[in-house]
């Protein structure tokens, strides 16, 4: 028998960086939620939480399935996001503005702040405040930084941007050699630089083809073994092409920007240095600039590209991501319409040798806050992935585009 | 009855910045010599003619069509490429190569630098080394700033990346608001910038979509009207994204870039500032950030990024490129085979509703060396492209992905 549910209306969200599948999980969500007599009205939050405080809301309940297909399909956040990273007060607003509205069931598309901002509203709705409201957390992250889970939606479609990316810059970079260095997003996990890897496809190049160097966040990055691992590269083919994270940090945690840039006058210039975005990258190709000898002395073409926000939602999105996504949030719906008060869903793999999902219902508390980083297993030396992180990696992206040489 | 062709043998090379499909033109070259009977070997140049005069070449005269179709597909040039801009006394060694290797037919796949070359070397052989040598141009550049033709292969792939990522990031910005700024690949010419326009479509959100606005090199620029411009649309809507092509110059030619940094040091940090890759994005964003005051007071967000190599090789062409780059690259060799003693290609198009390109022969001197500017219909205003701009574009960069908002 089916439980009961508390009758009234259903909220959705979505919070942090876009990414190229996050519509999937919004419009998974809302044609679930269509379904299920006792939510009376769908309404969708402009910019997260943002947007329900400041009753800036949009109303899904008969938005027709063939526009909301549409929206699916298309990048970014179509409710638009959030930044905000509501404390105990702001999710007290939260949890105000729900009774206001008569809502008695709270989705949130988002990373580990998101579920926390679930967990947070989730216990004062219903224990200090005495409101039955059920919150549910529906993974998303480019950075794939969740706990418990194999992979996040998101994920796949970024690390699929990155194969294409570094495979098409890395024939760029054997057309007209020279050092190249592309910084990756993901400040404090490193799947994503790591999927750069994939661009080396498993054909007989494999090891000729870039990237040939991978820095990762959560290894400490020294620069003069930068230069040596480069040179190395350099000699033996004539080229190098490095991915580096934009979290990389010395052994005690500091930015290697800051120390890259410490002969310079901070005071009066490191503004503008430090705040660019592609300083980084900028700082890195100066220091193989001054500081790498080749053989023969000839002045090296070294660059630096840094990828920004095109990479999080590029509009060619893996087909299992956009598969996932959807699903995610759709089992988010089924666990509150079988009676779960709360929770969050993770993506797990199963053991073999075709790839397969599976869904899972967690506790909010499981995964809110908490970082996931790249196990030592994904993890060769100092400066690359390992096979098992290729192999747990390529499902994941779908078919990349084929190259072949001369 | 056909002409009596120079017996001997055939060399291609390709050159300049890779493109999506410069690999389609070598292809097509090689498979429509590979029939010709007067050619005997078919030579591949390795970077250009910088392998010709240093002897790293390879045989392509019976490399299997199949093969060739898997290169074709490859993105970046399969050869390798060079930044050489051959003088007299290099060209000199170019002929005296042709003549070691017994080459009577030389084909060069390029933008106008590369047809310089072709023109000077032709000019060499045949009168003063009375060399009997053929030197065919095959035009190729993402620029378009070739004389005399509507476009040139690689362009369209190029405008289609920059279609599909302001697409994404504009809606990545709606998401997420704030001023952003992305530079674009063209240093004298504004075609591949004014492709960003694309990104708007052609539904009815049109006025709303990025980009907002266009910067383009033929436009002298000023930073307090940039400032204005923004703060104009960002009073409209909330956001601003901006299209800047990466040679904005002052109306005396200087770039944008050191006079942005003119308040720095140049002399100590110059070098790092203006040698990065990131600094006019970075610099343009940081004046924003200090200097547009927005009504309410609060602070702005603003970031730039600066797309880099990947626009010019995206592994996702445009297949009108893809054919037209291999058409152009056969119709050299027919212009050979039917008796021309040398020549370049130009697409024109049919005026009409439907796309028609065709292609013509022209004069190495008609296009070596000359650049070709946005003409004065493309352009609208200080800060946008034309209708007649985007008319022209649009056939040319293929479907793009359907976008839908709520």
């Amino acid at each position: 028998m089916p439980p009961s549910l508390p009758k009234g209306n259903a909220i959705i969200g979505q919070s942090g960086g876009p990414t190229a599948v996050i519509n999937q999980s919004l419009v998974g969500a809302v044609l679930a939620l269509q379904e299920l007599k006792p939510v009376r009205k769908i309404i969708g939050m402009r910019h997260g939480v943002n947007g329900l405080v400041a009753d800036q809301l949009v109303d899904l309940s008969r938005t027709p399935a063939k526009h909301l297909e549409a929206v699916a399909r298309t990048p970014s956040a179509a409710l638009g996001s959030s930044r905000d990273k509501p404390d105990p007060e702001y999710c007290a607003r939260i949890v105000e503005a729900c009774r206001k509205y008569d809502v008695r069931s709270f989705f949130y598309i988002g990373g580990n702040d998101s579920s926390d901002t679930c967990r947070i509203v989730n216990e004062i709705a219903n224990t200090r405040e005495n409101y039955e409201l059920r919150c549910f957390h529906i993974p998303k992250t480019i950075d794939n930084d969740l706990v418990l889970s194999d992979h996040t939606p998101g994920f796949p479609s970024a690390a699929r941007f990155q194969a294409m990316a570094f495979e098409a810059d890395s024939l760029d970079n054997a057309s007209l050699p020279g050092v190249k260095i592309n910084i990756v997003m993901g400040r404090h996990a490193g799947f994503l630089t790591g999927a750069a890897a994939l661009a080396r496809g498993d054909g007989r190049d494999r090891d000729r083809n870039g990237p040939h160097l991978v820095y990762l966040p959560e290894v400490p990055f020294d620069p003069e073994r930068f230069l040596s691992d480069i040179g190395r590269i350099y000699a033996r083919l004539g080229r190098c092409q490095v991915a580096v994270s934009e979290g990389i940090q010395t052994p005690d945690g500091r930015p290697i920007v800051t120390t890259l840039m410490q002969h310079l006058d901070r005071d009066a210039h490191g503004n503008v240095q430090l705040s660019g975005v592609g300083a980084l990258g900028d700082a890195l190709a100066d220091h193989v600039r001054r500081n790498l000898k080749v053989a023969g002395g000839k002045s090296l073409r070294v660059r630096a590209d840094t990828f920004g926000y095109i990479q999080r939602a590029w509009p060619d999105p893996s087909p299992i991501d956009a598969r996932e996504a959807r699903a995610a949030a759709k089992f988010a719906v089924r666990m509150f319409a079988k009676g779960d008060t709360s929770g969050s869903v993770a993506i797990t793999r199963r053991k073999g040798r075709a790839y397969k999902a599976e869904l899972r219902a967690i506790e909010l508390s499981d995964v809110a806050g908490k970082t996931r980083h790249m196990p030592a297993e994904f993890i060769a030396g100092h400066n690359d992935v390992s096979d098992a992180f290729i192999r747990w990696c390529r499902p994941l992206v779908g078919k990349l585009p084929p190259t072949a040489r001369l």
